[in-house]
């Protein structure tokens, strides 16, 4: 027998193991455990370190997918991954919980973008106000935002400001409110990505998933959002007036606060849009496959 | 080219790409991320039907592992893919938790096994009767256990059972006690299922690994267990005397009701005998190794 063909029969054997694996997974669907209608599962994954976050741990990552059956294994193990590969370290509690989706999902497009070159902080957090403004802020209520962002930074997830009565109207304290159930088909993504000449990786993936669908509920105007990643300085304005505008430099490198506030208009139902960002399950795809 | 080269270049590239992902998991480890000691993590599946736990779903299945960074993958797709793979039907909440272990792990040794034949469920209760009274319960106490083992299956863990005062005292009402943060490294079950002519699945290994640890705790007499998978009729009484009594059939096929009692001596202090079955972290391992 030929070395290649020694070796072939190698690769074959670890690759059968493989395939086995593969098909004993998919076979639960087939074998009609999972019949008739192919369910949707929201995963979500959240990391902390010294402790859950529930009891004060320092939240490091967290993920959404929404995915049919067939592809559980993997979008678990992508965040299963991702938690494990943050610069706000490495995580000592880690939640990943799937729940199948009831509900129609809805689809909703992706925002059009724009990108403002800034080399400092200063000037790219000036780019947002004057956004924020051309979106519909008045000026005097943005500065309040902006005089709350360290507290509103503890929050785990984003924060709503009515921008009529000037405040803070999510009463979720620590945790904030997490956009959840939404996912971007990667398929549908990456035609995006080559479309709009945009990197073609999961955090600008999900960014513009949760900016489109944030942009999508009537009475939120716009938001102003950048990642408590050390490592990532860049962040954006995202409004359904002006779409998703990314903005180079907001923060400096090394710093861990972060920013994700959702300004209303005065008009919304506080739990209904918490439950629409929350709850609502929700596909981003571009307008030729809608 | 040959043919055999042709599909030898496939098999390699298909392997490489497997490869690639597996060293990207485990650079992580490499790349100082994960430095120094390497940390165990303890790895916890529940699965449920309607709605999670908590919110009265049924119970669909349980997992847990105990295992080093470099396992985690393997470990959650496995407790993913079993979650998914239980008669009981198709779970539409799972939630999967890792936590780091930072307290130092025990050691325990696997009981003795033991097997009893019985083609009925009553010939099956009746031996195990025997066997709690062998292991040191009075009869009448285990009479009374039985009466409520009906209201002792909607609990989702075990129940602590005081023989002395005759009667329940966990206190977790549907909850129950879930005997947590225990593993039986593959390897050394292995050895053992081959040694004592056992089958060398997951189920066995998991009673077997349970079973262990209950009986360590020095308040706990006996415990008597049967699934709540329809499709498993097999249970046991495992003691420190007695060691892990299998018997064959303890109930009829298509039964979901499973049973779980841990017989108490009434001198424990309650919550920290359910301190160590939850939490304190312990790994089953045949003596050789020890």
């Amino acid at each position: 027998m030929t070395y290649s063909e020694k070796a072939l029969i190698f690769c074959i054997s670890v690759n059968l193991k493989f395939i086995l694996v593969h098909i004993n997974f998919q076979s639960k669907r087939k074998e009609g455990n999972i019949c008739g209608k192919k369910p949707t599962y929201s995963v979500r994954m959240r990391a902390s370190r010294n402790a859950p976050h529930e009891q004060g741990g320092k939240h490091i990552s967290g993920g959404e997918r929404l995915i049919t059956y067939s592809g559980l294994q993997e979008a678990v193990d992508g965040l299963l991954h991702k938690g494990f590969s943050h610069s706000r370290g490495i995580p000592d509690f880690m939640q990943i919980q799937l729940e199948s989706i009831n509900e129609p999902i809805e689809t909703i497009r992706p925002l059009p973008v724009a990108f403002h070159q800034s080399d400092t902080p200063e000037k790219g957090q000036a780019i947002a106000r004057k956004l924020l403004q051309k979106a519909g802020i008045p000026p005097h209520m943005i500065e309040k935002a902006y005089e709350n962002i360290a507290e509103y930074a503890e929050a785990r997830g984003a924060v709503l400001f009515d921008i009529r009565a000037g405040e803070r109207i999510d009463g979720r304290g620590n945790r904030g409110v997490r956009v959840s159930r939404m996912d971007w088909p990667s398929h549908d993504f990456q035609k995006w990505a080559f479309t709009h000449n945009m990197p073609e990786n999961s955090r600008i993936k999900e960014a513009h998933a949760i900016a489109a669908k944030v942009c999508a509920h009537p009475g939120i105007i716009a938001e102003l959002c950048w990642s408590d990643d050390p490592d990532y300085i860049t962040g954006y304005v995202a409004a359904k007036k002006l779409g998703y505008q990314r903005i180079a430099k907001m923060k400096n490198a090394g710093d861990e606060s972060g920013c994700r506030i959702f300004f209303t208009d005065g008009s919304i139902d506080t739990e209904s849009c918490i439950h629409f960002l929350e709850k609502q399950p929700v596909f981003i795809q571009r307008e030729e496959n809608i």
